[in-house]
């Protein structure tokens, strides 16, 4: 049964894209409740995570909304009603989700969503530490699995993780560790080092340096099978020309800030795989079930300890004061994991 | 046994990289026969193919070779002798090969060529039409295979191979249709189109004119699963990013002329392989032997009927004149199929 449900909810939104500096680039609202689509659930959000999609998005451009853009794709809450034909939930279930870049965000105290998008809450976690986790868990997930179509037969395999301590570079870390594969982690402080390593990976090597002598002194002088790059590939263009081995596989998440030369790929007979959790949902491809099967599984491996949350750091209430801060820190690029905001 | 073997041989080399209408860009010359390694055959050549490679390494460039640069790496012949650890082939065993970019060529009476390098010659088939098939067949296999990673469960997923009547793209047509793919082929001439329908592809639009409202025409207005690219994909680039599937995968097989812009790759996390069949040999990776079992894998289909050669023109004898011939027709960009030259 589903409680009975307010006529507004408090938001936090914009209307004008402006630098996270200024004070209206993030405002606290009321608004009325998002409507629920046929195969949606309606969330009560408990906790959301901030990810660079939501900066990107908020990001300055000559564009003026006439209803409140709410941003936030990634967080966890509890199911209170389901769309005419959704049937995943009931009502009462706590649960993790992503999000829909076309729809209302989740930066809000209710969230309608696809039930695809959402997955069961890991039992054993808090809303705030199963919060961190949703939308880089599916990208690191599907980069792994799905775009680099690593299994276990690869245990013993190099992979470099290009900024192994951010959010998606701290979970592949972890799953790929797990299937056995040696982990070479980038970072550049003590603090990233230390969390990478806490994470799994069986190296870091300092990414303000040339990455291929640190690696040459690391035994990889002939290169790693594998490299996803949690960065813009652009500035490290040559050198993951240079290091990949012959028929090795590539998977960027980070759209390259410049134009690249694919002849170097042509030499080695290189695969370059480029990985975006939304186009499942943009596309509505047929399987865009496998997102949800994906939360899933990340929800078990959470619980049985194979993955960690990468929760980092704790904000409270939700509200603008808190998300402006929490854009400033990821705007910075010196973020460590995942900040997560909870509360109302 | 080993029959006794002269101390020089016929040949067609060249010490200065012309333009192919310069009567010097490729001499007829007499040379002492090349050295055999431990895994190497030597063999004698009986007709040989002509392939892009050859221009390409032929192309006007300042250097001067003070031993004769001898080109061609694609052809059949007789194993005639066995290096100290050589023992798939023995000698009398007729063959088909690729070559080795770092060491002289096909275009003389005799090779050497690691034995991994070499496959057994189709029954079926004569020395000629054996001839047109094994660099351009390990080009296609590898790229559906080992990049596209295509198998039979992919019937019914489509296709498109750009410029599908070339030497690779008449192979790829036959082995993805084979697959139980739907084959789009593109070509230009009435020439070119029969002759890749001929070799599989269930249309063939027309690359002169725009891809896109084509595709639609014909029932793919929402894109193809894969892409082979035979051709240049600079100017494709926009076409390819347009028409592939979501979470679809391009192979490309040519250098592209210009940078490209990866953005488009991420919106539907497309996946983009390179192939170069010479990559296993330059860098001697660890599956090279793959190579010689993908040949007698070619050879057997060539035999049962499930590949037909895609020889299309024979000049004979193997000389200078005949060879720069072909690679003017093959600079010209015109050819079908495949040209090879036959007989000392």
């Amino acid at each position: 049964m589903a409680k009975n449900l307010p006529r507004t909810m408090k938001a936090i939104g914009l209307y004008k894209y402006l630098p996270i500096s200024d004070p209206n680039s993030l405002l606290d609202i009321e608004i009325g409740l998002p409507k629920l689509q046929k195969n949606d659930v309606l969330i009560e959000v408990k906790a959301i995570s901030v990810n660079p999609i939501d900066t990107k998005q908020r990001a300055p451009k000559p564009v003026i909304e006439t209803t409140p853009r709410i941003l936030g794709w990634d967080g966890a809450g509890t199911v209170i009603k389901n769309g005419e034909k959704s049937n995943i939930f009931n009502v009462g279930d706590e649960v993790i989700f992503t999000g829909d870049l076309r729809r209302s965000g989740c930066n809000a105290q209710y969230v309608a969503l696809n039930e695809f998008l959402v997955g069961p809450k890991p039992k054993n976690l808090t809303f705030e530490q199963s919060a961190a986790m949703p939308l880089t868990a599916v990208t690191a997930y599907e980069s792994l699995f799905e775009r680099l179509l690593l299994s276990n037969k690869d245990a013993g395999k190099s992979i470099l993780v290009i900024n192994s301590a951010g959010g998606v570079g701290s979970v592949a870390t972890q799953i790929a560790s797990n299937l056995g594969l040696k982990v070479i982690g980038t970072a550049s402080r003590k603090e990233t080092i230390d969390f990478s390593l806490s994470h799994g990976a069986n190296i870091v090597l300092n990414h303000k340096n040339d990455l291929f002598p640190q690696l040459a002194d690391n035994g990889y002088e002939n290169g790693v099978d594998y490299i996803l790059v949690n960065y813009d590939p652009y500035p490290y263009w040559d050198t993951i020309m240079q290091v990949i081995k012959p028929q090795g596989k590539i998977c960027l998440i980070v759209d390259s800030s410049g134009l690249v030369d694919l002849k170097p790929l042509k030499d080695k007979s290189v695969t370059l795989a480029s990985e975006s959790m939304l186009t499942k949902i943009k596309y509505n491809t047929e399987d865009l079930f496998k997102h949800h099967e994906m939360l899933k599984e990340i929800s078990k491996m959470l619980d049985n300890g194979q993955l960690k949350t990468t929760l980092n750091k704790i904000l409270t209430p939700i509200n603008a004061v808190n998300l402006k801060e929490a854009h400033k820190i990821l705007e910075e690029k010196t973020s460590i994991g995942k900040i997560v905001l909870t509360g109302f």
